[in-house]
């Protein structure tokens, strides 16, 4: 412990109680050049006088004194160093702080934990590393749950919760500024360690999607469940973009987007952090959605009436499926149940339920059997804690059920922390509200879901990657790029209006006769898109038009009219944070009207690419709407992983590519128009493409 | 009580109890015919054997002799009767005791509470007529919170947390079966009776919402603030109806945009309903949205950083404004935070605040005399209760502050109920995380926002209802309708293929040739709709493909072609719960594909109609987008108030009339198709929608 304190009231004398209060055995040096004894032990006047090898630094300095504290670290063969102080430019005034950091990190080869950060919890060591008062208790209970927070208050808040409700955690990693070991290191450790059965994160910023989609099919693999809380994602505002697409897909979204095709768990709130993340180290695994069929789904025993309404009308809002019973199990129920009982799903066992806990016990049994059921919830009425007492030994008797379905015990509003724990501490879930048991229930089907896809994901071998190239930016080139990879494009030529022009004598009618984009960025508003054009005389009267607009000599572009039904955009951009990613979604005049897009990292399979299509809204169009056709969807698929193929290798950091609109019919899809931006630099360098953003060349 | 009982284990039993373990004032009559006393009271055997003033029975009997009983009580003169009892036709097999029960209390002129319900609390009077265990407690708090609650259990649990919490109530009822006294009438006595000062509601179902609105307008004039849950709405099922817009009008999305309009606030959870009611009885009021200029807005005071980035990811998401402050202000605020603090909102006061608790009342004193501060939030940090403890007596101290503007204490977690107390007793508000305290922010404006619209409500005079009508079924007759109470309709005629036709000659091209609905349900998914015939040849082309489906010798419909940018609906329908409805979207394509409705009560006046429109997300396309020519909104808002105004005496159980599409452009609306229902039966009996719905004449 570098800069390790005496006086109880300073970080570093807080950091020293923390350390000394759990029955860590590991050998603690105190690093202090002012005083020889400090809170107990000798104090070394420096790292290298301890004579004896260190595995961890502990630094608590002033800001300005962190790198050359690193540097003796490095020489005394530390390897890792936690660093508490903040001053590291959290503010922007102190950027040479940082650098002189980054490089004493860098020359002496120490990994850095921090800096700014509460430290970190290694809990079956009895270590806490930390200045903060979440670790101020007389133990730290071991448990399945790690957490990793880039708030220091946050996690915190995590950890001490986890610990007050007796779920225990494993650990706890406040990451700080992340100067050198980032969330997705130590994401990495806490999954290959895999003694974590859930890890909770809170996260304000991420890189590298690919990596990030591969530690989350990692973890599935594993059956390592992943929670999340995204904070600030909002507040990043809108990144420097060129296309429609960027314009749409806001951090925050693309952020949702990102942990939900990673298999993370997306909550909102940390209520409902800790909330999920007790559930998912208490609960056993639900089927995935729809994997039992259309009757699977979480089955309900209620004591209140009113409340078999609100758990409905939650299933239905969150997407939670409700079991159907077999007909054998609803003959039993209905013998079971008192007359003004309900025997089907949600189950109502009414109040007689209280002096007859036999019946419970028996709805239990056959509910539990009964295959179609995922999980059940058990719903209490008001005031019913010591009903809820009497119930839970005959309950928890079934341990063959819990042990294989997850049972959430529901009541109307908080109960007493004692029956709460007797609850927990039985391997059942607790829940406040009927809303709450629903949501549990939802998480639950959520991690199934990202287990079963992201154990079938394949990851792309490095050697897939082609040599580099680059997005054109001309309009022609680019329209020759699509084609060149597979996406349909009509035929066109530019032209200047003599009709006997050999170009557009090659054309079928109808046509459309549209400006470049050099001439006018907005020509739809401008009148400069002439479609339907039937007729030669029709097209001279569209060019005559257009010159009175632009003035006389300038050429424009004819295309074959494309026939479809449904306007869509796909696009390809590097994001600052996850670097290159696909979006397909609504296009034309629906584009910004619906927000109905879907985020993909790239490279994208073809499966992926089509689950992610039929979550779209304007998936009801293209599946057939109000009996017509439907779209060829596999040329939508095709079309998408072709470009985001292309991207894989041709994008860089503010490169973009949209193609708006792709249109889409029972014959094909075919891409009338596209944007281009090239963006600059190494395509390795993720984060800059706000900085490198070049120009727009075509907006569409 | 009528079959009072001593034995504590039955509900009747229980009930006695309730009622002498408070110390209610009034006279106590137990009657029970077969004992000659009942737990400590003298029992008669009849109501007319007690032989004084009766105000009020509690029949506890089984249902099939409490129709009896009830004739008692209107002959001893009593009034009303609460009635717990089940068994009438809850489940559908006793309907004969329902009918016998309203027979008496119709024959008795008894108003009836139920039955089949928890009973009534009236706390001012320490009366709790009930079996309910909510009420088994030493003693029953008073305070500024009523409760009506179509579920026993529901209400119960609301009451039971609002004296744990020590926020207390007024009145509470169990409203049951509703078989007399409904919600409506409950909610209009507390509104009257004047002091309560926030009413909690669980519903169920309601009816009449043209009664319903009245009441949100007379509470928002009396600054009494109205809560919602509401369930079971979705599990009605989908309500018969011949058109689109009933179809995506489902019962739960009805109930949220009549709660909406009347200035309901809705909740949608038990746990939210606890809270608001808790921020409702406590909270000063703020500005409506929007009131106190675009700076205006929540200011926060954070010592927890990562929760700041919660706080204001959560006022983005849930639209609660964020305070800009005065650069005076926030001179002022550099001055007093430290180095490493933020002085713009939301604020970070760093952790230094701990030892300095001057600094974060100085703090407070800045932030609540800035003009654009609404509300504040004070976000505190994890572990920090002794903290808040020292600081709490400071910020009390600030009485004139936190008189004028709500003061949310936001912890990271639960805190001691103490804690709590001490909080919520000085007349603060307490969040348990960043997300639950913008949600209260966002009550706070949402109350604000029905008060303000509430008082300015005119509600409309008996002498504006005209002679009834009846909704055409014809076609010709209801696009005739259209025309005459003021919707533009595009020329049309019905014509059989002859050039020479009179009536044809007078259209001008383009026109539209369509099948009549007579003819073909779904016209257009048979290629039996063809639009921009330009010329007469197009015209006769497009007869020959209607003539190839539909055979020689039918007529169809041609009609002048309408031009606009957007297509959108106008329905209005008779809701089996609330009556006559307006409902506007978007229409065409885009109605099944966005579900972008917006619901009004009829009768509805023309701003409120335009407040409403301005909700679609269609907006954008009706306001101009990509710098194309603004529609004319104003005749969509005439056409709808016109369409709302003939349905306010057309209308009747199971009629409807959908516009679909209108088409809107920059210089009007057109009304290019329509569909009606005439429905049958009285006008004035709602309730009977789905039985009545006779024919479907012409869908679109």
């Amino acid at each position: 412990m570098i800069g390790a304190s005496s006086d109880p009231e300073k970080l570093s004398g807080r950091a020293l109680t923390r350390l000394l209060q759990h029955p860590f055995t590991g050998d603690i040096y105190a690093v202090n050049p002012k005083h020889p004894r400090v809170g107990g032990l000798a104090a070394y006047p420096n790292v290298a006088a301890i004579g004896k090898p260190v595995d961890v630094a502990l630094i608590l300095l002033p800001a300005p004194l962190v790198p050359d504290a690193v540097k003796e670290c490095g020489e005394a063969g530390v390897k890792f160093a936690v660093i508490c102080s903040s001053g590291f430019s959290e503010d922007g005034s102190s950027a040479h702080l940082t650098q002189e950091l980054a490089e004493a990190a860098k020359q002496s080869g120490v990994r850095i934990v921090g800096p700014n950060c509460e430290g970190i919890w290694s809990v079956p060591e009895n270590l806490a590393l930390t200045f903060g008062s979440a670790a101020n208790r007389p133990q730290l209970l071991p448990g399945p749950v790690s957490v990793i927070s880039q708030s220091g208050s946050i996690g915190a808040a995590c950890v001490r919760q986890l610990q007050d409700r007796e779920i225990g955690c494993r650990y706890f990693v406040s990451t700080g500024n992340e100067q050198d070991l980032t969330t997705l290191d130590y994401l990495e450790y806490m999954i290959d360690e895999g003694s974590s059965r859930v890890i909770a994160l809170f996260i304000e910023a991420l890189s590298d999607g690919v990596r990030l989609r591969q530690l989350g099919a990692r973890a599935a693999a594993r059956n390592i469940r992943l929670v999340a809380l995204c904070a600030g994602t909002s507040s990043l505002g809108k990144q420097a973009t060129a296309t429609h697409t960027g314009r749409l897909s806001a951090p925050a979204f693309v952020y949702t987007q990102m942990l939900k095709r990673t298999g993370i768990v997306q909550v909102h709130s940390i209520a409902d952090l800790i909330t999920a993340t007790e559930a998912a180290a208490i609960a056993p695994s639900v089927p995935a959605r729809g994997s039992n069929g259309a009757t699977g789904g979480v089955s309900v025993i209620a004591l209140s009436g009113g409340s078999r309404a609100l758990l409905a009308d939650a299933a239905e809002e969150l997407d939670v499926p409700m079991a159907s019973f077999d007909a054998d199990s609803e003959n039993r129920l209905e013998q079971v149940l008192p007359r003004f009982g309900y025997h089907k799903n949600p189950i109502d066992v009414t109040g007689e339920v209280v002096g007859r806990p036999e019946m419970l016990e028996a709805v239990m049994d056959i509910v539990g059997a009964d295959v179609n059921t995922d999980s059940i919830i058990l719903q209490y009425a008001n005031g019913a804690e010591h009903i809820l007492r009497q119930h839970i030994a005959g309950v928890v008797d079934r341990t063959d059920l819990h042990e294989r379905k997850p049972l959430i015990i529901s009541t109307l509003g908080r109960v007493d922390d004692t029956v709460r724990r007797l609850i927990t501490s039985n391997g059942l879930l607790h829940a406040e509200d009927p809303t709450e048991a629903i949501k549990i229930a939802g998480w639950l089907y959520n991690w199934a879901d990202t287990t079963s896809n992201g154990s079938k994901e394949r990851l792309p071998k490095p050697d897939e990657r082609r040599n580099p190239a680059v997005v054109p930016e001309e309009w022609q080139a680019s329209m020759q790029m699509l084609a060149n990879v597979g996406i349909a494009t009509p035929q066109w030529c530019m032209w200047d209006g003599v009709m006997s022009d050999a170009a557009l004598s090659k054309l079928a009618y109808p046509l459309v006769l549209k400006a470049s984009s050099d001439v006018a960025e907005h020509k739809t508003e401008l009148g400069l898109v002439h479609v339907g054009l039937e007729t030669p005389q029709d097209l001279q009267e569209a060019w005559a038009a257009y010159t009175q607009v632009v003035g006389a000599g300038v050429p424009c572009i004819v295309q074959e009219m494309a026939r479809g039904d449904v306007e869509m955009l796909l696009t390809t951009r590097w994001d600052s944070d996850f670097g290159p990613l696909l979006v397909v979604g609504a296009g034309g005049v629906l584009a910004e009207l619906l927000q109905d897009i879907v985020i993909l990292p790239i490279p994208a399979s073809k499966e992926q690419i089509r689950s992610a299509v039929a979550e779209l809204d304007v998936w009801k169009l293209l599946s057939g709407y109000r009996n017509a056709t439907a779209c060829d969807v596999e040329s939508v698929v095709a079309s998408a992983h072709a470009l985001a193929d292309y991207f894989s290798y041709a994008g860089r950091p503010g490169a973009e590519i949209e193609i708006n609109p792709l249109i889409v019919g029972p014959q094909g899809s075919t891409a009338v128009d596209v944007l281009t931006v090239s963006g600059i630099g190494d395509p390795s360098a993720a984060g800059q493409a706000g900085a490198v953003l070049e120009t727009v060349v075509q907006p569409c």
